[in-house]
């Protein structure tokens, strides 16, 4: 009986690490709370709860655990034991499970919803315990920092000594934060497409989104009742970071001029098309619409600006000296046509690693499916994942 | 007294929009109204008025001419007379003037708002005769085709036999327009940023930046008051525009991560900060503030759709038979760090030209100013303009 399945605090715990197999349908069974997070802006928040998901065992020692860290609108279902071979069953399924990269013969490996999310980990749409209502609003800014500090506290509980991290884009701006804040623990990181900061066209891209979910006048200043929150807003967010997330190569090829095939899908503003619909817009609206179905609004806000925020040099006198901190043995994963997080600024991060010193290797995806090519390009993740060992 | 002079059918027009007069400092003093103009997707509109300027002199033949043709949001003020050295007098100003590439000494430089805007030509806000009151969303839908047609009304009525076309952006889509539908009068050609259709990624950012004028609640489905219109809405729309007129790089060199200088500027849903703001953000609220300023949200509706559903080769068998009836010398300009309209697809534009049979150039601009770069590159845009022979 491992360490985790002793210590969950809610009263309906059923999944273990072995008997998660066993689910019919996926939902996050494990949480784990604690009492209070002081976090990097000040104040602190507590409870917190992280809600997670794990297969595989955690050996005697605590040693062979792999945190794996989503996306902005993720979850913590990464595998989906039931169904692993399905991609969409889960949105790492394809590198989780024997003989996969992050192989649960071999590793226990963890997901927790993060920080400031609304599958089942403390954010804005929980119970503020003062109020007894949903913070909305008055949920403390959380920075990734945060977020990695909580799974750091989840992890000690599970009974983990050592790991590796690994995660894309905001998970991987975690992954990377946890190399540097806990050099002693992380035994290997995997970063990628993610850098040790935002550029400012991403910051921009990120505040338009956000911009387009507080002039929605249902968001109501964050105090919108559940399900009567800002839909056209929150779409159109969607509808942006879709655009950032491929590129026009892969846009061009799937889309092009070509006329919509589905002109039911009303678009955020449920106005009249304006001379016919291409099908690029049906997309998009139906993506925006399918985000609304299953992400809050506050959480996307708070989120996505805790990417922006991210800074792994915060608190360090140097970019430099925050990653002379780094033991980890380093794996970067740059996508050639990524334009949110630049192939090239992934490679020069890991450039400069190596230049301090560290254990730093830098793969490139050549996938023309820009950002999303984490998501996508199983073939050529589980090639750049034999490059680092867990 | 040259003809156009003496036919502008009101005295001193004032813009259309009211409320867009009342906020520019220039006003458009010549326009020309005609009857009707049958439409590219059916119908007609009429009377139509064009709002414009010209420097120079027309010479007896007609033949000196140079149309000049704006970006989405511009006007007919392309050249300042009493200010020609002031760059933000005009937003061509430094290339037009004598001496310079459309040498008003030597040619009749023309430039008219274009159908659909609010800067005196007939557009949303302008009065509907059959009505009474203001088009709103009841304006047919326009392309750049009639865009075009409206242009080629003023310019025989101007007396012009022959000319030259020049624009960037949805002012190269016209350009390309007006040398594809009348070879016969066009006898150069200035395409720049422009290509024969956009991309799929560019329709995208267009499409958002509409649902998020269309999504705020003063849009009232385009039925708006003058100077109560969807403010928010239209300021996120230029924000996204906004980046999209730049590059990754070109915003690096100015923003970075700086935090903002101007933090009085609202957002444009007048939310607060979440955890501080970024200069980039500032400058953004900035832009989009000032566009609320001076510019009619349905106007933006139509006139970026035009840009969308513009596809040079509509009505021919195809984009080769279009291409084919080019009599003009053909310059492109393409920019090396263009988003919107790729440098390459430019490129591909006059290479496709020549490989049948057309006299076309290519030029690129070595500019990290991206799509902007033809409004603020005038060295590099003065040499490129070398290469065509107005």
């Amino acid at each position: 009986m491992v360490a985790h399945m002793q210590d969950t605090t809610t009263g309906r715990v059923q999944a273990t690490a072995t008997n998660v197999a066993a689910r019919e349908s996926w939902s996050t069974d494990n949480s784990f709370t604690f009492a209070s997070l002081p976090l990097q802006y000040g104040g602190q928040l507590g409870p917190v709860t992280l809600a997670y998901e794990t297969w595989g065992t955690l050996n005697a020692e605590g040693t062979n655990a792999i945190l794996i860290t989503h996306a902005l609108t993720g979850n913590a279902h990464a595998h989906d034991a039931e169904h692993p071979d399905d991609p969409k069953a889960a949105w790492w399924n394809p590198l989780i499970g024997p003989g996969r990269p992050f192989d649960t013969t071999r590793y226990f490996v963890i997901c927790s919803n993060v920080l400031g999310g609304c599958y089942g980990s403390t954010g804005p749409s929980a119970l503020d315990p003062e109020t007894g209502r949903s913070y909305g609003m008055r949920f403390p800014i959380i920075t990734i920092r945060d977020m990695v500090r909580a799974q750091q506290q989840l992890v000690e509980h599970l009974g983990v000594r050592q790991l590796m991290v690994a995660g894309g884009s905001i998970g991987g701006q975690q992954a990377l934060e946890w190399a540097v804040s806990y050099p002693e623990l992380v035994r290997s990181v995997v970063v990628v497409a993610a850098t040790a900061r935002l550029t400012a066209q991403a910051v921009a891209f990120s505040e338009i989104g956000r911009q387009a979910i507080m002039i929605d006048p249902r968001w109501q200043h964050g105090n919108y009742v559940p399900g009567e929150g800002p839909d056209g807003g929150l779409a159109i967010a969607r509808m942006l970071a879709m655009v950032t997330y491929q590129s026009e190569e892969s846009m061009e090829m799937r889309f092009a001029r070509h006329p919509a095939r589905l002109k039911s899908i009303p678009s955020p503003s449920r106005s009249a098309d304006l001379g016919g619909r291409f099908d690029v817009e049906s997309y998009l609206y139906y993506q925006g619409e399918s985000l609304v179905q299953r992400f809050d609004a506050n959480s996307y806000l708070y989120i996505s600006r805790a990417m922006d925020l991210f800074d792994v040099s915060e608190g360090y006198p140097s970019l430099e000296a925050a990653l002379r901190r780094l033991r980890s043995q380093c794996l970067f994963i740059g996508i050639r046509s990524d334009f949110l997080f630049p192939a090239a600024r992934v490679r020069w991060l890991a450039d400069q690693v190596r230049a301090l010193g560290g254990n730093a290797t830098y793969v490139e995806l050549d996938s023309p499916h820009g950002h999303d090519a984490f998501l996508k390009e199983w073939d050529m993740m589980t090639n750049a994942l034999r490059v680092v060992q867990a």
